[in-house]
């Protein structure tokens, strides 16, 4: 356009975009014939409030400019009205209701951007960017003319196009069935749904701003959902529950197993799993007070198992070698496939399975960590029943799964259990007088610490889980009371009388049993169990690192309930984990729902994911000799000489009192978890 | 590839497309390595006999080749075990089994072509060329390997992009449920098929030779389905019910009204018409021998309303101006989104409507008649509730519908009826005694000859059908019973007593009510009703001709079951339609669903009528003045001056013994007709 006297100067920032328009032109208009990143959900009519902006005070010697209010048009009916029913903060305008009268500055603070960062917690964490595949679009479309005949869809089409240069949209029949009742109720304005910029979704009479995703997270054990508000990406409300295939087996081969031996076997679980995640929907719409019909896309992670059963596909070909996924792919499908209860023409998201035993759970922790993005060799662990393993850099990418057992959960251990009140979750033993203290779920107390028995009469102590057993049997080891081979040391017998026979072995008692129950008791077998599950933990890790060709980890990072539980020091002095920098190992948290939630929010990590499950190296530890050579090693525990310099500072130190290790207690102890 | 001195010529007829290959290359990998089309399921296993070719013999001056058995190798295993099961004619070889070793000429026979003809009976009508969207293609997948894991979907995608080049397909979840158990009860070895060259709909163990797909032409009385071979185009069975919608209302607006007046309506109307389609697919499936499992297609035409009930979309929109369609685009879905009984992961395939009033039955009867490839002016006409017109050529295409209402159809007459047996459809009058004769539906003979009374005893004369009224009113006007205005000339009562009077107008009584029936009477309100009919019907092809810019048409079309079964003669006599030719009037047959069987076959003809139909000029009649004046000007029925001079002849004739209307008559006869 030609630059004439009356046109004004208007600089975006933080873009820096820059251009001269008429006096008169709103500043949304302005912004987005110079392309700059400003959200609207109602297309300038100031229903939204979507494109807040704010006027930069002063003079800009840089931009040449000085910003005045006065060079921007006063606030008028429209503005008025929407901020009578949301409020805006003070010095905020809304830019499609604000003309442009001189040159000003105008900065698009990051809520008004529509591509912003969605802010995650963890330090280590890298934002998500905001890009969700449903986006809504408010439009007024052309009533019919039977002087020039179309159908309603069509003139929905040419709005999209005209108002929203979206092109080329294809539409779900059920959309149809409801397109032409929602134009009239809405005096010819409704706002749409959109997937993938490609198909119109839904529809709703007049203008509406909200719309819903929900991530899950399929694990064997628990589903974890988490419902986020597309537009902002914030999450509004999260869930948990235990998976019911529980009832038909507890780890992955026994439902399997299930899956063989009983006809319709598959479709009970299916029917449970996707009952269970129907479940957690009505939970999280109820917590957001929005109906299941506001979500209109759902994305899910699971292991290979999980992901099958929940698409309705047998787990069979999964339960022996040659372990063949009946896809590796991702999938798009809608959510009526797999009888999901939310709106009918929502989008299911299924993230890739890597190999046959490491799965779109893997996939998942792959998205938030994205180890791809770093020279650094990063190893990603997420323990389950089996541990999926990945290592590597932005050069290569390598996964492989290891058969720990559950072992690492509370099973195969004489007094193991799931995390659940009254399990031990945190042990310490005196190096001389080997007598042991502990910590159980649900208390805040120590047990040698006074009121301790009081305070755990309502659930007792009813047995060890996971985080538990590897402090133990490492604070047994620290103490002497087993050797560097894992047996444990009958002669210190004499030292205290909790270290007795116990058939033609030994055992260490941990607590008396009161109340009548028997005596929890860490016996040879139980050590036993979790060597060959540490050693089969380390030893994908050293096939990894050897096909990789390293000989050492510069980070790794825990994923998962078991990751975010344990100790990573007491991992470390097993040997479960390969040597690398104490304070470069650390908890993911549920690194695979949040992978779930990253392709939620920006589906562009959707193609991100993709391509780099292709580029991973799958190994397979069931067919590789070496992974026995590095098993057969890694059974014994590691001496903690010279390199271990830090780590043995680090489990000298008494735990009780750093503020942040109280913290996680406190919040641990306010209910059941999920290990 | 560089010659040789071992390779050989071949040359392939009637493409002739050469080339020359090693001594020892099948037939079949030369044919497309030269891009030659011949036809293949099994990939050159010897499997589907799709792939035979001839031998040319002798010499062949022009390719400089001389051909001869010897040059090609003898009948091997393959090929003598395909001829026990399916013998082959004589000289025919499987091209994927026989082996080049010297120099010849090979026909490839049309049956052996991918892209076929498929042979329409009507002398008028082009060929099918055969371009199904769904194909099967039987591949052997490379079993699961735990040296290299990957999908058993990715390995079949590889086998299918390595044998037949196919890439980038997307897959079914459906498909996924059941890849696993195919793969493995096939050995590796499965048919699988793929819809529109990029999306896997089924897979099956072994070898598989057909599909099926469905042709269906959702009438307002009337429903009719055509089941086709996808692999050669043959109809190999048709059905027809009547719609029962019926109950609901006889025609298209009581239809629309029942949805207005009853709550639920619609769901009643779309579960009728999708439970009637279910039931012609039982029958289809059942006369073929074959499981609705079979059919992976569907594809439909319809008018506007039964279109959107078909779909599930409420049709009230269209009983009232502006008569917005919902869309006036194709629509592809799966067959479950319409709880269509065949194959689960069938596609549909809908055809476009074209305006509020002219829906995808004339689309299909445009893709049928193809009046755009003409120079010639073409008149589509297409007589149901609404006629629905179609004027135009390779330039120009114009739709409109014309209000005929139903008196065509037997309603709004007073001894109407709709065909079947026992209603008068044929008639001629004396021009001097003004004595009918008469042929009823189900009867050979005319009334006047011996043994009619007998021959009609079981059904009676009930009544008369549309054909019957057309044919009665043309033969009053031509014998004077009826004035130019159309009003019955009383003072002929004096000839003949059948003329009487009827209150204040009169009467003529074609039959005379034996068996205790009341008369049969042609009222003077039976005559307006007619005038009426073909008034709006002349006046929506004037409208169409004069948007166009032409006086006279040169071709006239009409489609549909009236279409087939008035005698166009009568049908110019009263006026119905505009001047042409006589012997370039003709029926179209069923047209509308020719054409939903040409887009079943055909994949490229969808892309063809969509885009015709966005380039068909819309014309509403209800807003165009013009269309009043063309309508009142079309009323009389017209002086058969000095132009008519051929259709004067015609009408005198007898039209008893001519062989194509004994012919006709006598097909007629054998059933219920449905017009």
């Amino acid at each position: 356009m030609a630059v004439t006297a009356t046109d004004a100067l208007v600089v975006f920032t933080p873009s820096g975009r820059r251009g001269r328009f008429p006096v008169g032109t709103p500043l949304l208009q302005a912004a987005r014939s110079l392309g700059v990143d400003i959200d609207s959900v109602c297309g300038g009519r100031g229903l939204c409030g979507r494109c807040q902006v704010v006027l930069a005070e002063g003079e800009f010697p840089k931009h040449g400019v000085t910003s005045r209010a006065a060079h921007l048009s006063p606030s008028g009916a429209v503005e008025q009205q929407f901020c009578r029913s949301q409020p805006m903060a003070t010095g905020r305008r809304l830019s499609c209701s604000t003309l442009l009268l001189g040159d000003v500055v105008v900065d698009v603070p990051p809520d008004s951007q529509v591509h912003r960062q969605v802010v995650r917690k963890a330090a280590e964490a890298r934002d998500i960017e905001l890009d969700p595949a449903v986006r809504l679009h408010y439009v007024e479309v052309q009533p019919p003319d039977m002087h020039d005949p179309s159908g309603d869809l069509r003139r929905l089409e040419d709005a999209l196009e005209f108002e929203w240069r979206l092109t080329g949209l294809a539409c779900d029949v059920r959309v149809l069935q409801q397109l032409q009742p929602a134009l009239r109720r809405g005096a010819w304005k409704v706002t749409v749904a959109v997937h993938g910029g490609s198909q119109i979704i839904a529809v709703w009479p007049g203008f509406r701003e909200r719309v819903y995703g929900i991530a899950v997270d399929v694990g064997s054990t628990t589903i974890a959902a988490h419902l986020c508000d597309l537009g902002s990406g914030d999450v509004v409300a999260a869930a948990g529950t235990m998976n019911p295939q529980i009832r038909f087996g507890e780890d992955l081969m026994s439902r399997v197993s299930y899956v063989m031996m009983h006809a319709g076997g598959e479709k009970e679980m299916t029917d449970a799993v996707r009952a269970a995640i129907n479940g957690l929907v009505a939970d999280v719409t109820r917590q957001a007070g929005i109906s299941p019909d506001e979500i209109l896309e759902a994305t899910f992670v699971g292991n290979p198992i999980m992901h099958h059963l929940l698409l309705g596909i047998s787990p069979v070909e999964l339960g022996g070698a040659p372990f063949a996924l009946s896809t590796d792919a991702s999938l798009t499908l809608w959510a009526t496939e797999i009888d999901l209860a939310i709106h009918r023409n929502a989008r299911i998201y299924v993230l890739p399975c890597i190999a046959g035993h490491v799965g779109a759970d893997a996939a998942g922790v792959v998205l938030a960590e994205r180890p791809d993005l770093s020279e650094e060799v990063t190893l990603l662990v997420d323990v389950g029943t089996n541990a999926e393993l990945v290592l590597g850099n932005h050069r290569r990418l390598l996964a492989c799964s290891s058969p720990t057992g559950p072992a690492f959960e509370g099973a195969q251990v004489s007094c193991g259990q799931r995390a659940a009140p009254g399990a031990i979750e945190r042990v310490r033993i005196d190096r001389q007088t080997l007598e042991p203290r502990f910590k159980v779920i649900g208390c805040d107390l120590w047990s040698d610490e006074p009121g301790f028995a009081e305070a755990v009469a309502a659930t007792g102590v009813t047995g060890i889980c996971g985080s538990g057993i590897i402090e133990v049997v490492a604070e047994m080891y620290l103490a002497g009371a087993i050797r560097h081979d894992g047996s444990i040391d009958g002669e210190l017998g004499a030292r205290n009388a909790r270290i007795h026979a116990d058939g033609r072995t030994f055992a260490y008692r941990l607590h008396n049993g009161a109340d009548g129950r028997a005596p929890l008791a860490i016996t040879q077998n139980d050590v036993r169990a979790i060597q060959l599950a540490k050693a089969a933990l380390h030893a994908g890790a050293r096939l990894l690192m050897e096909r990789m060709g390293v000989d050492r980890v510069d980070r790794i990072r825990l994923a998962g309930a078991f990751g975010s539980h344990i100790d990573v020091k007491y991992a470390m002095v097993l040997g479960m984990i390969p040597d690398c920098a104490l304070d470069h190992v650390s908890s993911a948290g549920n690194a695979a729902g949040t992978g779930a939630r990253i392709a939620l929010l920006d589906q562009r990590a959707r193609r991100t994911i993709e391509q780099l499950v292709r580029r991973v190296e799958k190994i397979e530890t069931a067919v590789e000799p070496r992974f026995q050579e590095f098993f057969v090693e890694a059974m014994a525990i590691p001496h903690l000489t010279a390199p271990y310099a830090r780590l043995r500072e680090a489990v000298a130190l008494p735990e009780r009192g750093t503020a942040a290790g109280d913290a996680r207690r406190r919040k641990r102890a306010t209910g059941r978890r999920s290990a």
